[in-house]
């Protein structure tokens, strides 16, 4: 008893604690064969009413961060099972003028064309690419910078694509993705070289006719050699 | 006038969101010239009181997420001016039986012998191999196997060793923390080739008399150069 005591004494300490609203902004990228993308919506609440920003919300009671990131995700945008990862916390005493409120970022990787909306209304999102986006609220723009950031590292790092193309695919619009993400033109000989020894690709007996007379061949990702190659160490793709 | 009750009147829905205990743990990472360690200190209060716990607090309402994770370190350690990285933000419902608390993990990186310790008292706080940590509470654990991870993956693409190192050092030191890290030994011949490769080392007209009758030839950073290397896209340091 006295120690039940002397501990519901001692957790008194968590109540002199401030505590703090916390939420989650969502980074969504996409690729629709040519750009890449980001998902913004027009914020409908004060303060910056009307303005552009990430998809977000707050943290509930009986939801970790991860649940907070999907549940805000698919109410709004009515897609589920989708590739996210938490980025960083952003914590600047002043960042919402509303109320002091913590956010963690999160982004998620999704091909533009295989997916529908839900309850989201699209006169008030849209697709933006990447290097053209509007000045967003508080400092999102700063949350794309670094979820753009870990998207090439990772790139650079991990093979990348899987969650951003469509299944069945040509090398060239793996090449155009890649030169998205990295902002830079690649070389198309050292591109295929380099992805080839990855030896994560299939080459399939069927080719998109709607490139060039010839036709491009079209090119699925083995799903398994593909995961071990994200889970291993990692690769330098210098090209 | 009425715009700025319409916004009060929308601003209320801040109030309505449920709040959170928000704290910061860190992951203190040291290097005594043979092994890989981990500063843990013995928790002082209940829930878990007496077992070992990362160094940690709460985040107060004037500071940033940052900020906070300095002054703990500051407070507990005496240390500053250390370097500091956010890792991960943990959220389970239940993590902290106490109250529901999210923390976010900070690592940080320093040299054992350069440090000596502030307000801690040492007989509650001890430096533990990493690969002999004992059992922590919450969900500690997971932290400190995620710190190591992440400073795996940043020994393979950057540079690594000058927050953990002296300032003079010999190869074989720069090699042990290197093996200690990747947890795996390394051919020297092949070490030494990598790293000077990286070009990052300046070799001074001086010995480490104490390692044998010849004596090791001691090295410091290029800082000016070893900071590129860290902000560039990264290297894949294969051994």
């Amino acid at each position: 008893m006295e120690a039940a005591k002397d501990a519901n004494l001692q957790l008194n300490y968590y109540q002199k604690e401030d505590q703090v609203l916390l939420a989650v902004d969502c980074i969504i990228f996409g690729f629709d064969k040519e750009d890449l993308k980001i998902l913004l919506v027009k914020r409908n609440l004060e303060p910056e009413k009307g303005k552009w920003s990430l998809i977000g919300g707050f943290l509930k009671k009986n939801e970790n961060l991860d649940q907070a990131a999907v549940r805000v995700l698919k109410t709004l945008t009515g897609l589920s099972d989708i590739y996210m990862e938490q980025l960083h916390t952003y914590s600047n005493v002043d960042r919402d003028p509303g109320q002091r409120t913590i956010s963690v970022a999160y982004y998620a990787l999704i091909d533009v064309n295989a997916h529908r909306f839900g309850d989201i209304q699209m006169d008030s999102a849209n697709w933006f690419d990447v290097k053209k986006a509007p000045h967003l609220i508080f400092d999102h723009n700063e949350m794309v910078q670094k979820a753009i950031a870990r998207l090439r590292r990772r790139a650079l790092t991990k093979p990348i694509g899987f969650e951003l193309l469509p299944e069945k695919f040509t090398m060239r619009q793996l090449q155009t993705l890649y030169e998205s993400i990295l902002d830079k033109k690649l070389d198309k000989r050292n591109f295929i070289n380099k992805i080839n020894s990855l030896d994560v690709l299939v080459k399939l007996n069927e080719k998109d006719m709607t490139v060039s007379r010839k036709g491009s061949y079209l090119y699925v990702f083995d799903k398994e050699k593909y995961e071990k190659k994200v889970e291993e160490d990692g690769f330098n793709f210098k090209i």
